[in-house]
């Protein structure tokens, strides 16, 4: 059945391809209206497509692709594989199949579940975790295993220590814990989720000397309306007693075990299991979540001074927490953790929709499959729309004389909740070809809420990410009600960027699959979803095995899964939007005013923080300065660019367009944000940043660093004030004005 | 009157220049005919551009770039720098103007000549070297500073010590000198030019530890009708008695203190001059260099054991060469050495002729200008032929309706002596730019000798350089009464492949402007110039002041410079071919097919030296054949991709050309060297290397090492063997076949 969908490996010679169904397709091309008549065409097509997304068909992608557990890996995740390749190709994708790497996973002992222990003094049990979260829902969560709370890439065995409480576990929590007198070395961290890479909290614990961790998540998050039956899942939306967050504690992204290279079975694998733990890629320490009811088994207990107020969770209702270390009558905590690394095989799966006149030059959609449980929410809410995104175009494809002038690139990545290890390795692989060819990625992991659409993006995209929510329908019936007749409208409503009268967006960080394309590729990116007003995280079954497709249709999008379809249909806006104009809808003068008015005064600020004697102050000012002349060199440029773009766009309407002169302008164009990347990498610890604006950040593995290799060398300098560390501030700046200037080059029509 | 030939800066905005000269220009446009009058007119053009090029503007050209002494950052070679601009805006190049770096050079002291000085064991002078050549013909070498010999970026001081003979100053000759039981430590390096890069044979000593370094020019190399005045210079081409070869001793390319970055001067320079001695960029050892005569007053007064045969030189008639250390009658030898380094500017010339058709790609023509001395052979027999070269085209286009299709761009590097200074900043600078744009970068350094065309280039260029040299006639009138037509018959004659029937041709290493091209950014290049039968490395007054006009026409060149002429017909005919096919002519699959029958045989051969355990050899073993298997899949797949560009190019008899089409067929081709750069580089200590198959060896500045990374490794592991030095040889290999896959998924239709 299924290899009967797959063309694995099928290598169809370009012109043969070309032929099929490239540049002589029958259907409209872009070169062939005037523009009054491109236009209505244009927004024609747009709504055939938007109007055939259909959420029963959302539904049914929903169900096939959660039916079990998948986790990376396994054999169901290599079910759900297959079962997208299946639709994709039903639906009348190109050329879909499957791109297999071998790559180092972590999976839980089954038959051991990992638990917390505290015996009284005298050694009787007093309290001892299941390990296991409840089934509530058994139609649609009987899998044996799904219960199973664990960490990957968490560190084995049975450890034996006092608690401490360390808040949210970030670098400034452990920092203020000192100042308070407790020491955490020897200890067991009991941390909090939310606010930063769970990750991070871990590690963090780890530097400070901890010997284990407990994370778990608090009322005050996951839990709003109270823990009765009746204000938590099934009934609410809201945690449930017994529900945990699973999630990954790797650093970096990517296989452990192959920096910057494909983790592909004929290609070597440079680095050890045992490098990868001495250079903290995989951290050593036994870790473990819990649930907010097993974590009150220990606040209740906790002795020590009462917390910072900001500290201070509503587990226990009126209980005070204590920072700790240990327990008010002495007993023993134990947490036993068992677990296993495993090099195993995950696959992407690819398929096209071959462009009629750019055929080379590709609009990337993705989102993940692999799921820690069922994952309904995240990532296969979005798996579901993207499969009928990708039916939805092709059934206009068939219906109308509509085709993609630029090929659409639909991308279903494994591995990523390990640590965005399948849009990792696939970046790693095809760097050349994705560097000369990829517009765009567009990345939608998954629904988070039903409120609003909101969006991160890079300066450059901001207004194709605004113009496409005017063009969605509002799926909400109240907001609609309310006048708010677009997603836009109610997206400006809920999430204003008050000073620019626009949302508020900024350039995405860690987390999903589009940082790979971003960070290390330099290739534009957008990344969306549907969030709530709250400001928490994310949805309070994030990583739980309640996440099933009750769920999405019955307590996260009740109107017929109206968000999940509004959510498709900007999809596929955003896609035919980067396919079919002519000329790239890329705003490089925005980016450029962005850079004067933001991201400059934001590396002064972190400038005049540097401790230095005056002259030495006035070096790194000086260079700070020509880095600022070459920005304003920049905006000068891509503003002069832009009368050539107003110019080219006015010829078609007097000519039939010139292929080659598009091709000119489009490849300047493309070639803007590669300027931004810097082969060499931006960070001594992280193989994958490499982009000197927006790259990963060494100590917040969820966010974006703004000049990351300026603030590593600041933080250097701070720590140990050296001639050459100042050195090293001045040089960062300069390789970012560096990149500035390439933009100029780029955009100037001679070297 | 320079200011009004240059348009330095002048940012002409794209869309006015394809206005102006590019799209719609009226022309000739190379899809406008079929295929017979398209080769028709295709060799029209070609036969009247290279009857434009005349050997009196070549002469002319050369008086005017020979008149003074032009050393890199001189106002002389600032006045060179305007002379070409001012040539190649007369002769219509678009948008000429130059391009200006901040570069660490090195310069000599004028007052106080470089000497070596002979004293008895009692203290009496017994010889003393003037570190001056005489003037020999007053008219073309009146300059007063003209006869100092001196080599850039030697050590500074007084060094007296006894002085030892290593032959070419090789690695080899090193270890030899040790097994004949002499040691070099704290004495003077006595060596003679040739079979490698002066820079190495200095390095050499101070790395065995010598206190300073003497080269020397034997006459078995450059004199070899023997040295009485009617054999040598002015009356035949043999060096002079006080001749002496300068040069630059600097390791690596660019400017030493701005590695990775062009050394502009709004940016950081990151490296000090105290660092890059300690690097070994410079060196620290007092060196000079010294004729045969003054050789000879050392040679024969040295004790020692006889050297052995093949270190024999020809010094002195039938003197036996000694290995020292010191002189018989324990004569005390000093060396001085007088010099500094500076920062000053540089300045290359670049100028354009904008294509027809794709104006955003560039076929690159260069040559430096820059000269130790005069340079009227090195390198200005070049910019003399470049210049006629730009004359011509320009002439042709305003005679006739030829206008190249894509853009052909001029360039005038500066600094190169000193070390590729002027074109590794330029790549540096705009390495995106060149990595999207240039089709191929065509070098001509100089002219050598006059027997016959020599070409070095990359497997995929071969074919070109072959079929262009066919319609180049022969400068030769002896060669043509032997029957040998064109500059093709003389090359297959004199320098026959003759396993495969054609001339040979190798990839070229260091030594001139094509080397950051090729070995930074992965452009394939052809090196190419004019020969002697003659095995020596190079034409006898190399690097001398007798390097002026007269050696040229009267020595070197004699039947009315046709050998000069014959060089820049078959320069244009190069950028013709490059610039005029539709199709670019990249034979990818020949590429394969030397990857398969040479490299991997090679390599292979590398491999079989390791010592290692049966167990780990296989793992090395193992790689190589999956390496040796993705080669395979390499050459099947530019066989493949082949019958695509015979699908095209067929297209175009039937159909008018589709640009969209050939524009991916283009993008594939030219990304194909591309894939085999790593822009984490293959050396440790050279910047410069990234290319995985071709970059310059760590111990041979002149030369290709042959997958450099992998025997980097090898040679490592091999001096002390560990595990983790075996893996690294793994990990090598599979690098070179990462890049090699990458050509496979490049040409591949689906990712």
């Amino acid at each position: 059945m299924v290899k009967a969908y797959l063309a694995i490996g099928v290598a169809l010679l370009f012109v043969f391809c070309i032929a099929a169904v490239g540049l002589h397709h029958s259907g409209r091309r872009f070169n062939k209206f005037d523009k009054v008549s491109i236009d209505d065409i244009y927004k024609t097509d747009s709504k055939i497509i938007q109007e055939n997304i259909k959420s029963e068909n959302i539904k049914k992608y929903l169900r096939t692709f959660t039916k079990e557990p998948h986790i990376a890996g396994s054999d169901a995740n290599k079910k759900v594989a297959y079962a997208i390749a299946s639709a994709w190709s039903e639906a009348g994708l190109e050329d879909v199949h499957t791109l297999p790497y071998e790559v180092l996973l972590s999976y839980p002992d089954f038959e051991n579940p990992n638990t917390v222990l505290i015996q009284s003094s005298s050694g009787e049990k007093v309290f001892q975790s299941k390990g296991i979260s409840p089934v509530i829902l058994p139609d649609e969560q009987s899998e044996k295993f799904a219960g199973h709370q664990w960490l990957a890439y968490a560190g084995n065995g049975t450890v034996s220590a006092d608690v401490v409480y360390v808040n949210r576990g970030s670098v400034n929590d452990f920092k203020n814990l000192k100042l308070m007198g407790v020491d955490v070395k020897g200890k067991i961290a009991l941390m909090r989720y939310g606010q930063g890479f769970r990750g991070d909290k871990v590690q963090n614990a780890q530097s400070a000397g901890a010997v284990g961790a407990i994370l778990f998540s608090d009322t005050s998050d996951v839990a709003q309306d109270g823990i009765e039956p009746q204000n938590v899942y099934p009934n609410k939306i809201w945690m449930p007693n017994e529900g945990v967050q699973r999630g990954s504690l790797m650093h970096l992204s990517g296989d452990a075990l192959s920096p910057y290279y494909p983790s592909k079975k004929e290609l070597f694998r440079s680095r050890t299991i045992e490098e990868a733990k001495e250079e903290n890629v995989i951290l050593s320490i036994p870790a473990l979540p819990i649930s907010y009811t097993t974590a009150l088994q220990l606040l209740k207990r906790m002795k020590g001074r009462p917390v910072p107020f900001d500290w201070q969770g509503l587990i226990g209702g009126n209980l005070t927490y204590k920072l700790g270390p240990g327990f008010t009558n002495n007993e023993k905590l134990t947490i036993n953790v068992f677990g296993h690394l495993k090099t195993k095989r995950i696959r992407n799966v690819i398929g096209y929709i071959r462009g009629s006149e750019e055929p080379d030059r590709y609009v990337m959609l993705g989102n993940h499959f692999d799921a820690w449980v069922y994952g309904s929410i995240d990532p296969n809410s979005g798996t579901a729309v993207l499969a009928e995104v990708a039916r939805a175009m092709m059934q206009t494809i068939n219906e109308t004389s509509w085709r993609p002038a630029r090929t659409i690139v639909f991308n279903a990545w494994d591995g990523e909740e390990h640590g965005l290890i399948g849009s990792t390795e696939f970046v790693e692989e095809f760097i050349d070809i994705l560097q000369k060819r990829a517009v765009v990625y567009i990345n939608m992991d998954c629904i988070q809420g039903n409120s609003s659409l909101t969006v991160d993006t890079v300066p450059m995209l901001e207004h194709v990410a605004i113009e496409a929510a005017k063009n969605v329908d509002n799926p909400s019936k109240v907001e609609k009600q309310r006048g708010r007749k677009t997603v836009y409208d109610t997206w400006l409503n809920v999430f204003p960027d008050k000073t620019q009268g626009v949302p508020k967006m900024t350039v995405p960080g860690g987390g999903s699959d589009h940082a790979p394309f971003l960070n290390y590729a330099g290739i534009p990116v957008i990344n969306f979803s549907y969030k709530n007003y709250s400001t928490f995280d994310t949805y309070p079954l994030y990583h739980t095995m309640y996440e099933t497709p009750f769920t999405n249709e019955h307590l996260l999008d009740t109107d017929n899964m109206s968000v999940h379809r509004a959510i498709g249909q900007y999809w596929a806006e955003l896609a035919k939007t980067f396919s079919d104009e002519v000329v790239l809808p890329m705003n490089i003068t925005h980016y450029a005013s962005i850079m004067l008015t933001s991201y400059l005064p934001q590396l002064k600020a972190s400038i005049s923080g540097i401790n230095a004697t005056k002259l030495d102050f006035e070096n790194v000012r000086t260079q700070y300065a020509l880095l600022t002349k070459s920005a304003q060199d920049m905006l000068a440029m891509t503003q002069k660019f832009e009368k050539t773009i107003h110019a080219t766009k006015n010829s078609f309407s007097q000519n039939p367009y010139d292929p080659k002169h598009v091709n000119a302008v489009n490849e300047r164009l493309m070639s803007t944000e590669r300027c931004f990347v810097n082969p060499r990498g931006v960070s001594k610890h992280n193989p994958s940043a490499r982009h000197v604006l927006f790259s990963i950040s060494d100590a917040d593995s969820y966010s974006n660093s703004l000049m990351a290799g300026i603030q590593n060398a600041i933080d250097e300098y701070q720590s140990k004030p050296t001639k050459t560390g100042l050195r090293e501030i001045i040089n960062q700046i300069s390789i970012v004005q560096y990149s500035v200037i390439c933009v100029v080059n780029t955009l100037r029509d001679v070297i």
